[in-house]
């Protein structure tokens, strides 16, 4: 995607110099855009801890290059495969709950077990990471195209002129993924593809990356948009304001249930009292088979309070400040996660197309993931 | 209600000073307490144009001692009866909206159309500006023991020890009224009666009366809560962990639909969804009879978006700093309220008793506010 007119992706080696990584710092998002260069394992590991870089692709992607750097620190020390299963788990570590990063990794690891001779596994190493980052941009590309035909549906059924509204909530754009993203990838397609298009960013509080990343990535693409606090989904969908809801997902359950950031759940049921389509883009990395009813099974974490009593934004003299927004008398809580039942979800749109959550077409996915 | 262990009104003549009107500078709440002498009706159109006292039964309160100093500067002037009138009207003219200013200022009026003789009127209007202020607080007590029952019923029915919890949004709380406030009514008379319960506060963007406000109320009432952002109450009530939603309203159509702060909506749809009770506190002055379908009729307020964009906090050094939360690059939208349509609302907690959205119920709620 842009940014000041520039094709970026989140993570990348550098041109010229293929043992640099190449990241944005996201920490700055949405107040700066600043290009950070990794070179060494110590350093990948303290940006995905540190949250330079956030969002399931991204870290996985990152984490892959990372491993691309340590087999080429472990070929400086005199036991390669050890040093190099050390910083395999110092990766691990950074985000233990990310599905991706531990992937990354463990490819990197069997491939090693393949291909056990330092030398003809160093540049199989640097080919995965490419791979493994690749393989995020396609799955992204094929969620935009199929995405794209549902929008071009709803076009269609509109007055000439008209935008396609469309809401989205929390930060499920090419800042989460290393291109296009998975929520704006259809968003992305149709722009591209001279639909108009507007969407409403729900500002997703308690952290704000509605607000902060993707209504950022939409102006640097030049993509219509408006951000609107959380509470306001449902009022726009009952005044026939909102033609289609799109969300991210950071699991959904073998029978489809949907958890994503904390307030999916509330426009999941205002679109369903408005008749307004709800589908949750993702790549089919994110499907977890293992799990059956997701309000019983997905795990919640909950974070610390000060995100919701705390909040970062600029001072009209231009620099950031961290202001808190009731006494410290009021406790808060900070549920950072919902589960959407997928009895409100119209359809998952994926890399192999667009399921709806019911048995039959959740199974015909689950054999496309296995290469059925 | 209390402050710092002292017993307060939002409004009132000061003690031994019945010529000066004492309020609380709401604009300076969570930070700062304190009270503010008004003199005149310059000062009087001042705070509340100036939202010093926001809120509709503190509004038409202190615009009815207002018209007690109206009376008293008139009584000045050569012609009684013209400057009364051109104070009436500056004081219409500050919140041209909220009905029960307009209320409190046309009672003044007819009264003096009763009783011409300003010697005879000056003792009435004092009388009938405290008589306004008590409606209020008696309204609001009577909403609250009436809405006692309904938690005193959830308590028994939950294990020995267990708070209810309720949650509420925006601040239909003592500082919008008088005293006891409509959703908080309720809530503090059972805390009164030691029933355990506990409030979950939704902060409420983007002005977050309920961070700001409510929950400073509850604090000093010592009634315990918890701030949680808008997205969250949804999770809570999937989890078992509310038993009860209770908010105001702005408005409230013949057939049952509710005006409220935008949010309100969404909350009502989980309540439904979870089978959760949802109901609305109300004096019955903000009944309007003269509509029926709320989501067709009744107008929605559109505020500048720089209340989404920006938000005012404390500082690490304690000073007060609004701080801009994404780039002016993205425009912001600002719907104050949304309309719960009345299949969803179980019951409205009026000073008349609990009345449910049926027609024969919202019938007879009706026949009581006409005297019937």
């Amino acid at each position: 995607m842009h940014i000041n007119g520039t094709p970026h992706r989140t993570v990348r080696l550098k041109p010229g110099e293929p043992h640099v990584i190449q990241i944005i710092d996201q920490l700055k998002l949405p107040w700066a855009f600043e290009l950070v260069e990794l070179r060494s394992v110590d350093e990948v590991a303290l940006a995905i801890k540190d949250m330079w870089v956030r969002g399931a692709g991204c870290i996985g992607a990152t984490a892959g290059y990372g491993m691309w750097l340590a087999a080429l620190e472990a070929n400086q020390e005199p036991d390669f495969h050890s040093a190099f299963q050390r910083r395999a788990e110092q990766l691990k570590r950074t985000r233990p709950t990310a599905v991706n990063l531990a992937y990354a990794v463990d490819r990197h690891l069997r491939l090693l077990q393949e291909h056990p001779e330092p030398s003809d596994f160093l540049p199989r190493a640097q080919a995965l990471a490419e791979e493994i980052a690749e393989e995020d941009v396609q799955a992204c590309r094929l969620i935009g195209e199929h995405g794209l035909h549902l929008i071009r549906a709803l076009h269609e059924n509109k007055p000439a002129g008209e935008p396609v509204n469309i809401l989205t909530h929390c930060n499920a754009g090419w800042l989460a993924f290393v291109d296009h993203g998975s929520a704006t990838a259809p968003i992305y397609a149709a722009h591209a593809a001279g639909i108009p298009v507007h969407v409403w960013v729900d500002e997703t509080r308690p952290r704000n990356q509605g607000a902060r990343l993707t209504a950022w990535e939409l102006a640097q693409e030049e993509v219509p948009h408006t951000v609107i606090a959380d509470n306001t989904g449902g009022h726009l969908m009952q005044h026939g304001l909102v033609d289609l809801v799109i969300t991210g997902a950071d699991r959904v359950t073998g029978q489809g249930d949907v958890a994503n950031k904390i307030g999916t759940y509330l426009k999941a049921l205002a679109a369903r009292d408005n008749e307004v389509p709800f589908y949750v883009a993702l790549p089919s990395s994110t499907m977890d088979w293992s799990m059956g009813d997701g309000l019983k099974e997905i795990p919640i974490e909950q974070r610390n309070g000060d995100e919701v009593a705390c909040m970062e934004g600029q001072t009209a003299s231009g620099t950031l400040e961290t202001v808190r927004l009731f006494p410290s008398a009021s406790p808060a809580a900070n549920y950072a996660f919902d589960v959407t039942p997928a009895r409100l979800v119209s359809g998952l749109i994926t890399e192999y197309g667009i399921f709806e959550t019911s048995p039959q077409q959740l199974r015909h996915l689950r054999k496309k993931t296995e290469g059925g």
